[in-house]
Protein backbone atom coordinates (compact mmCIF):
# COMPACT_ATOMS: atom_id res chain seq x y z
CA UNK A 1 0.00 0.00 0.00
CA UNK A 2 1.13 3.54 -1.25
CA UNK A 3 2.00 6.21 1.73
CA UNK A 4 -1.64 8.47 1.87
CA UNK A 5 -1.51 12.27 2.27
CA UNK A 6 -3.29 11.51 5.70
CA UNK A 7 -0.53 9.34 6.26
CA UNK A 8 1.57 12.22 7.01
CA UNK A 9 -0.19 14.05 10.01
CA UNK A 10 -0.52 10.77 11.47
CA UNK A 11 3.62 10.37 11.14
CA UNK A 12 3.21 13.14 13.36
CA UNK A 13 0.58 12.02 16.27
CA UNK A 14 2.54 8.71 16.15
CA UNK A 15 6.04 10.27 16.62
CA UNK A 16 3.82 12.92 19.18
CA UNK A 17 2.44 9.73 21.09
CA UNK A 18 5.84 7.69 21.15
CA UNK A 19 8.06 10.56 22.31
CA UNK A 20 5.69 10.98 25.08
CA UNK A 21 6.11 7.59 26.51
CA UNK A 22 9.76 7.78 25.94
CA UNK A 23 10.24 10.33 27.92
CA UNK A 24 9.42 13.58 30.09
CA UNK A 25 11.04 15.78 28.65
CA UNK A 26 9.65 18.17 26.81
CA UNK A 27 11.86 19.74 25.08
CA UNK A 28 13.77 16.47 23.32
CA UNK A 29 9.85 15.48 22.13
CA UNK A 30 9.58 19.33 20.55
CA UNK A 31 12.74 18.15 18.87
CA UNK A 32 10.86 15.13 17.87
CA UNK A 33 8.27 16.89 16.41
CA UNK A 34 10.55 19.34 14.79
CA UNK A 35 12.96 16.89 12.98
CA UNK A 36 10.06 14.23 12.22
CA UNK A 37 8.49 17.79 10.73
CA UNK A 38 11.24 18.37 8.39
CA UNK A 39 11.20 14.56 7.48
CA UNK A 40 7.88 14.44 5.59
CA UNK A 41 9.63 16.07 2.56
CA UNK A 42 11.70 12.49 2.07
CA UNK A 43 9.20 10.58 2.57
CA UNK A 44 7.85 9.88 -0.92
CA UNK A 45 4.13 8.55 -0.98
CA UNK A 46 5.20 5.48 -3.35
CA UNK A 47 6.89 3.95 -0.09
CA UNK A 48 5.02 1.96 1.80
CA UNK A 49 3.77 3.41 5.55
CA UNK A 50 5.68 1.01 7.56
CA UNK A 51 8.34 2.07 5.62
CA UNK A 52 8.47 5.89 6.79
CA UNK A 53 7.25 4.68 10.44
CA UNK A 54 10.38 2.70 10.28
CA UNK A 55 12.12 6.15 9.69
CA UNK A 56 9.93 7.48 12.16
CA UNK A 57 10.54 5.68 15.06
CA UNK A 58 14.06 5.64 14.75
CA UNK A 59 14.22 8.86 15.20
CA UNK A 60 12.10 8.83 18.39
CA UNK A 61 14.83 6.53 19.50
CA UNK A 62 17.67 8.99 18.36
CA UNK A 63 16.53 11.98 19.88
CA UNK A 64 15.08 10.41 23.36
CA UNK A 65 17.30 7.53 23.92
CA UNK A 66 15.02 5.30 24.41
CA UNK A 67 14.91 2.64 21.63
CA UNK A 68 12.08 0.61 23.49
CA UNK A 69 9.25 3.31 24.36
CA UNK A 70 7.08 0.49 24.71
CA UNK A 71 8.40 -2.07 26.22
CA UNK A 72 6.14 -1.41 29.52
CA UNK A 73 3.10 -1.47 27.57
CA UNK A 74 3.62 -4.54 25.64
CA UNK A 75 4.25 -6.92 28.82
CA UNK A 76 1.13 -5.04 30.42
CA UNK A 77 -0.57 -6.43 27.13
CA UNK A 78 0.49 -9.60 26.51
CA UNK A 79 -0.59 -10.10 30.65
CA UNK A 80 -3.94 -8.59 29.63
CA UNK A 81 -4.59 -11.34 27.12
CA UNK A 82 -3.04 -14.46 29.06
CA UNK A 83 -5.49 -13.46 31.72
CA UNK A 84 -8.14 -13.83 29.07
CA UNK A 85 -6.65 -16.86 27.61
CA UNK A 86 -8.55 -19.32 29.49
CA UNK A 87 -12.09 -17.86 28.84
CA UNK A 88 -11.12 -17.45 25.02
CA UNK A 89 -10.39 -21.04 24.78
CA UNK A 90 -13.47 -21.82 26.46
CA UNK A 91 -15.60 -19.61 23.76
CA UNK A 92 -13.69 -21.81 20.82
CA UNK A 93 -14.46 -24.72 22.29
CA UNK A 94 -18.17 -23.83 22.85
CA UNK A 95 -18.90 -22.80 19.61
CA UNK A 96 -20.07 -24.33 16.48
CA UNK A 97 -17.08 -23.49 13.98
CA UNK A 98 -14.29 -23.09 15.91
CA UNK A 99 -11.98 -22.30 13.46
CA UNK A 100 -14.23 -19.34 12.44
CA UNK A 101 -14.39 -18.14 15.73
CA UNK A 102 -10.62 -18.42 16.31
CA UNK A 103 -10.24 -16.20 13.33
CA UNK A 104 -12.26 -13.61 14.65
CA UNK A 105 -10.42 -13.77 17.97
CA UNK A 106 -7.14 -13.32 16.31
CA UNK A 107 -8.62 -10.52 14.82
CA UNK A 108 -10.21 -9.00 17.70
CA UNK A 109 -7.08 -9.70 19.29
CA UNK A 110 -5.21 -6.77 16.77
CA UNK A 111 -6.60 -4.49 18.62
CA UNK A 112 -3.61 -4.35 20.73
CA UNK A 113 -2.14 -1.75 18.93
CA UNK A 114 -0.49 1.68 20.56
CA UNK A 115 0.40 3.06 16.54
CA UNK A 116 -2.47 4.67 14.93
CA UNK A 117 -4.67 4.80 18.50
CA UNK A 118 -3.61 4.14 21.85
CA UNK A 119 -6.84 3.77 23.51
CA UNK A 120 -8.81 0.44 23.17
CA UNK A 121 -11.07 -1.58 25.69
CA UNK A 122 -9.87 -5.32 24.76
CA UNK A 123 -13.32 -7.21 26.14
CA UNK A 124 -15.47 -5.20 24.50
CA UNK A 125 -13.28 -5.54 21.14
CA UNK A 126 -13.49 -9.12 21.77
CA UNK A 127 -17.07 -9.24 22.25
CA UNK A 128 -17.90 -6.65 18.63
CA UNK A 129 -15.55 -8.96 17.01
CA UNK A 130 -17.58 -11.98 17.81
CA UNK A 131 -21.16 -10.12 17.07
CA UNK A 132 -20.45 -8.07 14.19
CA UNK A 133 -20.23 -9.81 10.37
CA UNK A 134 -16.69 -9.30 9.26
CA UNK A 135 -16.78 -6.48 6.29
CA UNK A 136 -14.92 -9.22 3.97
CA UNK A 137 -14.57 -12.86 4.91
CA UNK A 138 -12.93 -14.88 2.92
CA UNK A 139 -13.24 -18.13 5.04
CA UNK A 140 -13.83 -20.91 2.49
CA UNK A 141 -10.68 -20.07 0.35
CA UNK A 142 -9.07 -19.78 3.83
CA UNK A 143 -10.30 -23.08 4.84
CA UNK A 144 -9.46 -24.76 1.37
CA UNK A 145 -6.51 -23.01 1.57
CA UNK A 146 -5.39 -24.11 5.24
CA UNK A 147 -6.16 -28.10 4.43
CA UNK A 148 -4.13 -27.93 0.99
CA UNK A 149 -1.15 -26.30 2.85
CA UNK A 150 1.82 -28.96 4.40
CA UNK A 151 2.99 -25.78 7.03
CA UNK A 152 2.04 -22.19 7.55
CA UNK A 153 3.89 -19.21 7.71
CA UNK A 154 1.69 -16.79 10.39
CA UNK A 155 3.29 -13.38 10.37
CA UNK A 156 2.82 -11.68 13.67
CA UNK A 157 2.22 -8.09 14.50
CA UNK A 158 1.47 -6.68 17.84
CA UNK A 159 2.57 -7.95 21.21
CA UNK A 160 -0.57 -9.29 23.37
CA UNK A 161 -2.19 -9.96 19.98
CA UNK A 162 0.32 -13.28 19.98
CA UNK A 163 -2.05 -14.50 23.09
CA UNK A 164 -5.19 -14.77 20.69
CA UNK A 165 -2.72 -15.75 17.11
CA UNK A 166 -2.27 -18.94 19.52
CA UNK A 167 -5.49 -19.94 19.55
CA UNK A 168 -5.62 -19.50 15.93
CA UNK A 169 -2.53 -21.73 15.86
CA UNK A 170 -4.49 -24.32 18.01
CA UNK A 171 -7.17 -24.48 15.57
CA UNK A 172 -5.02 -24.75 12.45
CA UNK A 173 -4.10 -28.65 12.84
CA UNK A 174 -0.69 -27.81 10.94
CA UNK A 175 2.34 -26.83 11.78
CA UNK A 176 3.16 -23.10 11.44
CA UNK A 177 6.30 -20.58 11.78
CA UNK A 178 5.58 -17.81 13.40
CA UNK A 179 7.44 -14.50 12.37
CA UNK A 180 7.96 -11.90 14.60
CA UNK A 181 10.29 -8.50 13.94
CA UNK A 182 13.61 -8.86 14.62
CA UNK A 183 13.91 -5.71 16.72
CA UNK A 184 11.56 -3.50 18.99
CA UNK A 185 9.52 -0.95 16.60
CA UNK A 186 6.26 0.54 18.27
CA UNK A 187 4.66 -2.22 20.67
CA UNK A 188 4.92 -4.82 17.47
CA UNK A 189 6.09 -8.53 18.74
CA UNK A 190 9.45 -9.67 19.12
CA UNK A 191 11.08 -13.09 19.79
CA UNK A 192 10.96 -12.45 23.67
CA UNK A 193 6.88 -11.15 23.12
CA UNK A 194 6.23 -14.01 21.61
CA UNK A 195 7.50 -16.57 23.87
CA UNK A 196 6.02 -14.82 26.54
CA UNK A 197 2.27 -15.41 25.01
CA UNK A 198 3.23 -19.12 25.00
CA UNK A 199 3.90 -19.10 20.92
CA UNK A 200 6.78 -21.26 21.24
CA UNK A 201 4.50 -23.92 23.06
CA UNK A 202 2.55 -23.99 19.16
CA UNK A 203 4.89 -22.84 16.90
CA UNK A 204 8.23 -22.15 15.21
CA UNK A 205 9.17 -18.27 16.39
CA UNK A 206 11.50 -17.16 13.79
CA UNK A 207 12.37 -13.58 13.29
CA UNK A 208 11.60 -11.47 9.99
CA UNK A 209 14.86 -9.76 10.81
CA UNK A 210 12.73 -6.74 9.95
CA UNK A 211 13.26 -3.55 12.04
CA UNK A 212 10.11 -2.06 10.72
CA UNK A 213 6.19 -1.83 11.68
CA UNK A 214 5.48 -3.88 9.26
CA UNK A 215 7.03 -7.09 6.80
CA UNK A 216 8.45 -4.68 4.20
CA UNK A 217 10.58 -7.68 2.51
CA UNK A 218 13.51 -6.14 1.49
CA UNK A 219 14.37 -5.12 5.05
CA UNK A 220 13.93 -8.66 5.90
CA UNK A 221 17.14 -11.29 6.75
CA UNK A 222 17.31 -13.57 3.41
CA UNK A 223 16.41 -16.34 5.05
CA UNK A 224 13.04 -14.89 6.03
CA UNK A 225 12.51 -14.17 2.36
CA UNK A 226 13.20 -17.76 1.45
CA UNK A 227 10.22 -18.71 4.13
CA UNK A 228 8.49 -16.15 2.45
CA UNK A 229 8.73 -17.38 -1.47
CA UNK A 230 8.11 -20.36 -0.76
CA UNK A 231 4.79 -20.63 1.99
CA UNK A 232 1.97 -22.40 0.36
CA UNK A 233 0.02 -20.30 2.47
CA UNK A 234 0.12 -17.00 4.48
CA UNK A 235 -1.36 -15.59 7.41
CA UNK A 236 -0.61 -11.96 7.95
CA UNK A 237 -1.57 -10.08 10.88
CA UNK A 238 -2.33 -6.07 11.40
CA UNK A 239 -2.29 -3.34 9.20
CA UNK A 240 1.69 -2.78 9.19
CA UNK A 241 1.80 -6.08 7.74
CA UNK A 242 -1.43 -5.43 5.27
CA UNK A 243 0.46 -2.41 4.23
CA UNK A 244 3.77 -3.81 3.40
CA UNK A 245 2.00 -6.77 1.55
CA UNK A 246 -0.86 -5.69 0.35
CA UNK A 247 0.86 -5.33 -3.13
CA UNK A 248 2.42 -8.94 -3.14
CA UNK A 249 1.42 -11.80 -5.53
CA UNK A 250 1.47 -14.59 -2.61
CA UNK A 251 -1.27 -17.21 -1.35
CA UNK A 252 -1.89 -14.39 1.49
CA UNK A 253 -4.66 -13.87 3.84
CA UNK A 254 -4.98 -10.59 6.01
CA UNK A 255 -6.57 -11.03 9.33
CA UNK A 256 -6.97 -7.28 10.67
CA UNK A 257 -9.53 -4.61 11.80
CA UNK A 258 -9.33 -1.57 9.67
CA UNK A 259 -8.49 0.84 12.64
CA UNK A 260 -7.94 4.30 10.27
CA UNK A 261 -9.57 5.59 7.13
CA UNK A 262 -6.98 5.53 5.10
CA UNK A 263 -6.32 1.86 5.50
CA UNK A 264 -10.17 0.88 5.45
CA UNK A 265 -10.44 2.92 2.20
CA UNK A 266 -7.62 1.29 0.72
CA UNK A 267 -9.05 -2.36 1.58
CA UNK A 268 -12.79 -0.69 0.27
CA UNK A 269 -14.33 -1.70 4.22
CA UNK A 270 -15.63 1.06 6.80
CA UNK A 271 -13.13 2.53 9.42
CA UNK A 272 -13.30 -0.68 12.40
CA UNK A 273 -14.72 -2.97 10.42
CA UNK A 274 -12.58 -6.71 10.74
CA UNK A 275 -11.02 -8.23 8.04
CA UNK A 276 -10.53 -12.26 6.52
CA UNK A 277 -9.09 -11.02 3.15
CA UNK A 278 -7.53 -13.23 0.45
CA UNK A 279 -4.74 -11.18 -1.65
CA UNK B 1 -2.66 30.92 25.57
CA UNK B 2 0.71 28.97 24.58
CA UNK B 3 1.29 26.36 21.55
CA UNK B 4 1.02 22.72 23.25
CA UNK B 5 2.49 20.15 21.72
CA UNK B 6 -0.28 18.11 20.24
CA UNK B 7 -0.91 21.78 18.41
CA UNK B 8 1.95 20.44 16.09
CA UNK B 9 0.22 17.23 14.72
CA UNK B 10 -2.82 19.22 14.45
CA UNK B 11 -1.37 22.13 12.17
CA UNK B 12 -0.30 19.23 10.12
CA UNK B 13 -3.77 18.09 9.83
CA UNK B 14 -5.51 21.63 9.21
CA UNK B 15 -2.75 22.50 6.44
CA UNK B 16 -4.13 18.99 4.83
CA UNK B 17 -7.55 19.81 5.25
CA UNK B 18 -7.15 23.61 3.69
CA UNK B 19 -4.83 22.61 1.18
CA UNK B 20 -7.32 20.01 -0.31
CA UNK B 21 -10.19 22.68 -0.29
CA UNK B 22 -7.80 25.21 -2.00
CA UNK B 23 -6.89 22.71 -4.88
CA UNK B 24 -7.03 19.15 -6.30
CA UNK B 25 -3.57 19.03 -7.07
CA UNK B 26 -1.94 16.22 -5.01
CA UNK B 27 1.61 17.12 -5.66
CA UNK B 28 0.60 20.72 -4.46
CA UNK B 29 -0.98 19.28 -1.47
CA UNK B 30 1.94 17.33 -0.15
CA UNK B 31 4.51 20.62 -1.03
CA UNK B 32 1.65 22.05 1.20
CA UNK B 33 2.65 19.27 3.88
CA UNK B 34 6.46 19.36 2.87
CA UNK B 35 6.90 22.70 3.96
CA UNK B 36 4.99 22.93 6.68
CA UNK B 37 6.54 19.87 8.33
CA UNK B 38 9.19 21.44 7.35
CA UNK B 39 8.18 24.97 9.39
CA UNK B 40 7.41 23.13 12.89
CA UNK B 41 10.85 23.79 13.99
CA UNK B 42 10.38 27.24 13.98
CA UNK B 43 6.88 28.00 15.42
CA UNK B 44 8.15 28.43 19.13
CA UNK B 45 5.63 26.67 21.71
CA UNK B 46 6.12 30.08 23.96
CA UNK B 47 4.08 31.94 20.82
CA UNK B 48 -0.22 31.25 20.74
CA UNK B 49 -1.71 28.67 18.14
CA UNK B 50 -2.93 31.56 15.82
CA UNK B 51 0.37 32.92 15.07
CA UNK B 52 1.31 29.79 13.93
CA UNK B 53 -2.12 29.20 12.33
CA UNK B 54 -1.66 32.02 10.66
CA UNK B 55 1.63 31.17 9.05
CA UNK B 56 0.50 28.45 7.94
CA UNK B 57 -2.62 29.26 6.56
CA UNK B 58 -0.48 31.94 4.60
CA UNK B 59 1.70 28.68 3.01
CA UNK B 60 -1.74 26.65 2.19
CA UNK B 61 -2.47 30.37 0.01
CA UNK B 62 1.04 30.64 -1.23
CA UNK B 63 1.69 27.13 -2.63
CA UNK B 64 -2.12 26.41 -4.12
CA UNK B 65 -2.34 29.88 -5.17
CA UNK B 66 -5.66 29.96 -3.12
CA UNK B 67 -5.96 32.94 -0.83
CA UNK B 68 -9.49 32.22 -0.04
CA UNK B 69 -9.93 28.58 -0.47
CA UNK B 70 -13.29 28.61 2.40
CA UNK B 71 -15.39 31.23 0.39
CA UNK B 72 -17.76 28.85 -0.92
CA UNK B 73 -18.10 27.12 2.59
CA UNK B 74 -18.36 30.63 4.22
CA UNK B 75 -20.79 31.52 2.16
CA UNK B 76 -23.47 27.96 2.65
CA UNK B 77 -22.56 28.74 6.08
CA UNK B 78 -24.06 31.73 6.37
CA UNK B 79 -26.94 30.98 4.33
CA UNK B 80 -27.90 27.54 6.58
CA UNK B 81 -27.46 29.98 9.64
CA UNK B 82 -29.95 32.98 8.40
CA UNK B 83 -32.74 30.29 7.42
CA UNK B 84 -32.56 28.99 11.07
CA UNK B 85 -32.56 32.79 12.21
CA UNK B 86 -36.53 33.35 12.49
CA UNK B 87 -36.47 29.68 14.61
CA UNK B 88 -33.70 31.10 16.56
CA UNK B 89 -35.02 34.23 17.41
CA UNK B 90 -38.58 32.76 18.55
CA UNK B 91 -36.55 30.51 21.04
CA UNK B 92 -35.35 33.09 22.16
CA UNK B 93 -38.95 35.28 22.48
CA UNK B 94 -40.18 31.75 24.40
CA UNK B 95 -37.66 31.78 26.54
CA UNK B 96 -37.83 32.96 30.46
CA UNK B 97 -34.20 34.98 30.52
CA UNK B 98 -33.76 35.96 27.02
CA UNK B 99 -30.39 36.86 27.37
CA UNK B 100 -29.46 33.65 28.46
CA UNK B 101 -30.76 31.89 25.57
CA UNK B 102 -29.41 34.42 23.45
CA UNK B 103 -25.91 33.72 24.87
CA UNK B 104 -25.98 30.29 24.47
CA UNK B 105 -27.26 30.32 20.60
CA UNK B 106 -24.11 32.50 20.30
CA UNK B 107 -22.16 29.75 21.46
CA UNK B 108 -23.81 27.36 19.98
CA UNK B 109 -23.33 28.74 16.44
CA UNK B 110 -18.98 28.77 17.30
CA UNK B 111 -19.37 25.09 16.03
CA UNK B 112 -19.34 26.50 12.39
CA UNK B 113 -15.37 25.99 11.84
CA UNK B 114 -13.62 24.51 9.47
CA UNK B 115 -10.44 24.91 11.54
CA UNK B 116 -9.84 21.91 13.81
CA UNK B 117 -13.24 19.90 12.30
CA UNK B 118 -14.91 20.17 9.68
CA UNK B 119 -17.97 17.92 9.96
CA UNK B 120 -20.67 19.17 12.38
CA UNK B 121 -24.56 19.17 12.80
CA UNK B 122 -25.42 22.84 13.01
CA UNK B 123 -29.55 22.03 14.07
CA UNK B 124 -28.07 18.79 16.85
CA UNK B 125 -25.39 21.40 18.15
CA UNK B 126 -28.14 24.10 18.65
CA UNK B 127 -30.35 21.38 20.85
CA UNK B 128 -26.96 20.06 23.03
CA UNK B 129 -25.91 23.63 23.54
CA UNK B 130 -29.19 24.62 24.78
CA UNK B 131 -29.90 21.92 26.93
CA UNK B 132 -26.14 20.61 28.26
CA UNK B 133 -25.33 22.46 31.33
CA UNK B 134 -22.14 24.96 30.47
CA UNK B 135 -19.14 24.23 32.30
CA UNK B 136 -18.08 27.54 33.27
CA UNK B 137 -21.23 30.37 33.24
CA UNK B 138 -19.99 33.40 34.61
CA UNK B 139 -23.41 34.71 33.56
CA UNK B 140 -24.61 36.99 36.75
CA UNK B 141 -20.50 39.01 36.15
CA UNK B 142 -21.29 39.16 31.99
CA UNK B 143 -25.06 40.68 32.66
CA UNK B 144 -23.33 43.34 35.54
CA UNK B 145 -20.49 43.83 33.04
CA UNK B 146 -23.33 45.18 30.48
CA UNK B 147 -25.30 46.86 32.61
CA UNK B 148 -22.44 48.98 33.44
CA UNK B 149 -21.10 49.12 29.94
CA UNK B 150 -21.97 52.18 27.49
CA UNK B 151 -20.69 49.97 24.31
CA UNK B 152 -19.51 46.80 23.90
CA UNK B 153 -16.85 45.07 21.85
CA UNK B 154 -17.57 42.24 20.60
CA UNK B 155 -15.43 40.09 18.63
CA UNK B 156 -16.33 37.61 16.27
CA UNK B 157 -15.17 34.61 14.99
CA UNK B 158 -16.32 32.39 12.23
CA UNK B 159 -18.64 33.31 9.18
CA UNK B 160 -21.92 31.83 9.61
CA UNK B 161 -21.54 32.06 13.49
CA UNK B 162 -22.06 36.18 12.37
CA UNK B 163 -26.09 34.96 12.54
CA UNK B 164 -26.00 33.37 15.93
CA UNK B 165 -23.82 36.86 17.03
CA UNK B 166 -26.68 39.00 15.53
CA UNK B 167 -29.27 37.39 17.90
CA UNK B 168 -27.11 37.97 21.04
CA UNK B 169 -26.35 41.58 19.84
CA UNK B 170 -30.25 42.11 19.33
CA UNK B 171 -30.17 41.39 23.47
CA UNK B 172 -27.46 43.61 24.24
CA UNK B 173 -29.36 46.28 24.03
CA UNK B 174 -26.26 48.32 24.13
CA UNK B 175 -24.18 49.70 20.80
CA UNK B 176 -21.77 47.43 19.80
CA UNK B 177 -18.91 47.43 17.45
CA UNK B 178 -18.63 44.31 15.73
CA UNK B 179 -14.69 43.20 14.73
CA UNK B 180 -13.91 40.89 11.83
CA UNK B 181 -10.96 40.27 10.80
CA UNK B 182 -8.97 41.82 7.96
CA UNK B 183 -8.54 39.36 4.97
CA UNK B 184 -9.94 36.20 5.17
CA UNK B 185 -7.70 33.43 7.29
CA UNK B 186 -9.75 29.90 7.48
CA UNK B 187 -13.47 30.18 7.35
CA UNK B 188 -13.24 33.04 9.79
CA UNK B 189 -15.26 36.46 9.43
CA UNK B 190 -14.57 39.31 7.41
CA UNK B 191 -16.11 42.37 6.67
CA UNK B 192 -18.40 41.03 4.05
CA UNK B 193 -19.32 37.52 5.91
CA UNK B 194 -20.82 40.08 8.58
CA UNK B 195 -22.92 42.36 6.43
CA UNK B 196 -23.98 38.91 4.60
CA UNK B 197 -25.44 37.67 8.05
CA UNK B 198 -26.78 41.47 8.80
CA UNK B 199 -24.22 42.07 11.69
CA UNK B 200 -24.77 46.19 9.96
CA UNK B 201 -28.12 46.49 10.75
CA UNK B 202 -27.33 45.67 14.44
CA UNK B 203 -24.05 46.91 14.66
CA UNK B 204 -20.96 48.76 13.47
CA UNK B 205 -18.49 46.52 11.88
CA UNK B 206 -14.72 47.25 11.66
CA UNK B 207 -11.70 45.19 11.20
CA UNK B 208 -9.61 43.95 13.45
CA UNK B 209 -6.63 45.21 10.99
CA UNK B 210 -5.21 41.21 11.70
CA UNK B 211 -4.70 38.40 8.94
CA UNK B 212 -4.73 35.86 12.03
CA UNK B 213 -7.34 33.38 12.57
CA UNK B 214 -7.50 35.07 16.02
CA UNK B 215 -6.85 38.06 17.62
CA UNK B 216 -3.58 38.78 18.09
CA UNK B 217 -3.04 42.30 19.35
CA UNK B 218 0.45 42.78 17.18
CA UNK B 219 -0.67 42.28 14.38
CA UNK B 220 -4.06 44.85 14.72
CA UNK B 221 -4.45 47.82 13.45
CA UNK B 222 -3.75 50.68 15.57
CA UNK B 223 -7.38 52.10 15.22
CA UNK B 224 -8.69 48.69 16.77
CA UNK B 225 -5.81 48.44 19.43
CA UNK B 226 -7.33 51.36 20.72
CA UNK B 227 -10.88 50.80 20.40
CA UNK B 228 -10.18 47.24 22.86
CA UNK B 229 -8.16 49.20 24.97
CA UNK B 230 -10.86 51.56 25.81
CA UNK B 231 -13.53 49.20 25.88
CA UNK B 232 -15.24 48.73 28.99
CA UNK B 233 -16.82 45.26 27.82
CA UNK B 234 -15.90 42.86 25.91
CA UNK B 235 -17.24 39.59 24.21
CA UNK B 236 -14.50 37.29 22.21
CA UNK B 237 -16.52 34.62 20.49
CA UNK B 238 -14.41 31.29 19.55
CA UNK B 239 -11.06 29.62 20.39
CA UNK B 240 -8.94 31.28 17.98
CA UNK B 241 -9.51 34.57 19.93
CA UNK B 242 -9.23 32.53 23.26
CA UNK B 243 -5.77 31.71 22.74
CA UNK B 244 -5.09 34.82 21.73
CA UNK B 245 -6.21 37.20 24.56
CA UNK B 246 -6.49 34.11 27.59
CA UNK B 247 -3.45 35.89 29.01
CA UNK B 248 -4.96 39.38 28.95
CA UNK B 249 -5.79 41.78 31.21
CA UNK B 250 -9.12 43.49 29.99
CA UNK B 251 -12.77 42.88 30.80
CA UNK B 252 -13.19 40.09 28.33
CA UNK B 253 -15.44 37.29 28.32
CA UNK B 254 -14.94 34.20 26.22
CA UNK B 255 -17.68 32.76 24.86
CA UNK B 256 -16.81 29.31 22.73
CA UNK B 257 -17.36 25.27 22.75
CA UNK B 258 -14.04 23.66 23.53
CA UNK B 259 -13.47 21.70 20.07
CA UNK B 260 -10.58 20.26 21.30
CA UNK B 261 -8.90 18.63 24.13
CA UNK B 262 -5.63 21.13 24.25
CA UNK B 263 -8.28 24.47 24.68
CA UNK B 264 -10.35 21.85 26.93
CA UNK B 265 -7.60 20.85 29.60
CA UNK B 266 -6.23 24.95 28.84
CA UNK B 267 -9.42 26.06 30.36
CA UNK B 268 -9.91 23.07 32.50
CA UNK B 269 -12.86 21.96 31.02
CA UNK B 270 -13.87 18.64 29.00
CA UNK B 271 -14.00 18.48 25.33
CA UNK B 272 -16.95 19.50 23.74
CA UNK B 273 -17.96 21.49 27.03
CA UNK B 274 -19.31 24.82 26.08
CA UNK B 275 -18.08 28.19 28.19
CA UNK B 276 -18.81 31.45 29.47
CA UNK B 277 -16.22 32.58 31.02
CA UNK B 278 -15.10 35.90 32.32
CA UNK B 279 -10.89 36.60 32.26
Amino acid sequence: MRTYLDCLPCFLSQALRAARIATDDEALIKRVLDEVGRMLGDLPLESTPPESGRRIYQKVGEITGNRDPFRVLKGEGTREALALYPSLKGRVEASSDRLATAVRLAIAGNVIDFGPDRAFDLEREIEMTLENTPAIWDYPAFRDALSGAREILYIGDNAGECVFDRILIEELKRPVIYAVREVPVINDATYKDAVQAGIDQVATIVSSGTDAPGTILHTCSSEFQKLYHQAECIISKGQGNYEALSSERRPIFFLLKAKCRVIADDIGVQEGDIVLKMI
